[in-house]
């Protein structure tokens, strides 16, 4: 996951957009390539801390036969951002990391489990060429189990961090319905729904930017927006930097799933892409302290 | 669904029986059928209840392309007693029905999810003759789609059912972690990987008796035993009633698995079956009141 986890700092944005459109002008010069470093070891950190927390969770317990594979598939799933960001928004509102620890987790074998069901070779499923594949180290049968055994355990786990100490349990319900909602039937798996209507053409999308931004703000976009609510909600935030934190991360989200996913060589998509990205900074505005920059380093660079 | 859960209750149970191996002298006389037949009016009665409670939380609602294939796909589902032993079991330790009826809807979203994936047409996938299955009104990657989006869904109908009036919220999240472990790896889902690696011989399994037992207790007895459990968590019963119920309906499950699923026709099947059915009703001996008999009804007969 480390590896995986690389591709969500600062750094990496600046080289997907250095590839994009990006003129040179706007490239980070020396002081601020000093800061990316900072935030860098700042994900960096959050992400070390998400993986051990997994691998502490997730041992290779009997049955090997279901547990082996489980572990292999949680950790060589593509990663998206939203867990880290779940641990900033947290910390950003004045919250200790480990106090979203077990929602960030979550998170992301909530994604794990989406990605293996994705790539379940069905029959009626389009495959575009621009979509991430990985070695199907399994038979589908195993990675549909996977993927169905994953899903109850990323809730559990988040169940399981009721601490009485903290009188938390309260927060820990109200979690477990936000991320019920981002990766369901009105989040993501909404927007795959929507994917497997956009028209195909010899394995690449024909689709408008309307319908990327609307799958992208379904899949990435709710799951990032969940995942910063979340971490404000369990770091004690005020319903206001809930909200905010919540924008911002639907706009970060949905950027993330325009410059990575499907339609990524979409004219005009760079110039949604900046709209957002000015959006999700606005909303940072209000907040105050240390963290304000390694969060917005999502989205500024 | 209300055809659906015809099958859970005691008559369905006599006829399945009588259909087996029991002898005429097993028979119920007449007086046990007045009392079955008020046993079958409390299933029922139960049973109307879990399906109103369904359909209030599932509205059609839009995007429609999503949310009328789930709908459908909830009440279409093939029934298991499950969900109407989780409210049985919150009224005999005195709890009253509403106090389980989440847990009791969400069992039951789990069960539908499950049994989605199961008939989905994968390449490696043995489908035994002896295995039910269900018109596709839906293509696989929809099919797909809707298990992933039920099971969110029944955690997030679990997680509303925090009242602050009823001071719930740790019963509903200790209940959510028993869910979790029920349906996933250690559970439901270790349970249909053993049942991979049955051997298979023209559609018809060729696995012995010993087998089947691990099976239906993965599959069928631990959702059976979680069912029970968490109905008496949350109808406040002692830590013992719990462990008891838990017992119950572990033994009711797998006798369930046994007489309904693979290997039905198995020799020396009927003999484990009325070994558990005693063992059953020997975890109900030190209950007491008007409920007792009604529960037991689901292996008296």
């Amino acid at each position: 996951m480390a590896r995986a986890f690389l591709h969500l700092n600062g750094n990496q944005t600046f080289h997907i957009l250095s590839r994009s459109s990006v003129t040179r002008a706007s490239l980070p010069h020396r002081s601020m390539m000093v800061t990316m470093s900072q935030n860098q070891s700042y994900w960096a950190s959050i992400n070390a801390e998400i993986e051990a927390h997994l691998k502490q969770a997730i041992p290779l317990r009997p049955p090997l036969q279901v547990f082996e594979p489980m572990h292999h598939l949680v950790f060589a799933a593509p990663q998206n951002p939203a867990p880290a960001l779940c641990i900033a928004a947290c910390e950003l509102v004045g919250g200790h990391r480990d106090q979203a620890m077990a929602a960030a987790s979550t998170l992301h074998l909530m994604q794990a489990a989406s990605f293996t069901h994705e790539q379940l070779p069905l029959t009626d499923r389009p495959r575009p060429k621009s979509r991430p594949t990985i070695h199907h180290a399994y038979g589908p049968n195993i990675e549909l189990l996977l993927g169905d055994g994953m899903l109850p355990f990323g809730f559990e786990l988040l169940a399981r961090s009721d601490d009485p100490a903290q009188n938390n349990s309260d927060q820990i319900l109200r979690v477990t319905i936000e991320i019920a909602r981002a990766i369901g039937s009105q989040g993501m798996v909404e927007g795959q729904y929507y994917e497997l209507e956009c028209p195909q053409s010899e394995g690449e999308e024909l689709c408008d930017i309307g319908w990327i931004e609307q799958v992208c703000k379904k899949k990435e976009g709710e799951l990032h927006a969940c995942g910063a609510a979340c971490g404000a909600i369990l770091g004690g935030g005020s319903e206001e930097e809930i909200e905010k934190l919540r924008r911002f991360g639907l706009y970060v989200g949905t950027i993330q799933g325009m410059l990575h996913g499907a339609g990524k060589l979409e004219k005009g998509l760079m110039k949604v892409v900046e709209e957002f990205r000015n959006l999700a900074l606005k909303e940072l505005e209000e907040f105050k302290g240390g963290k304000v920059e390694a969060i917005s380093s999502f989205v500024n660079v």
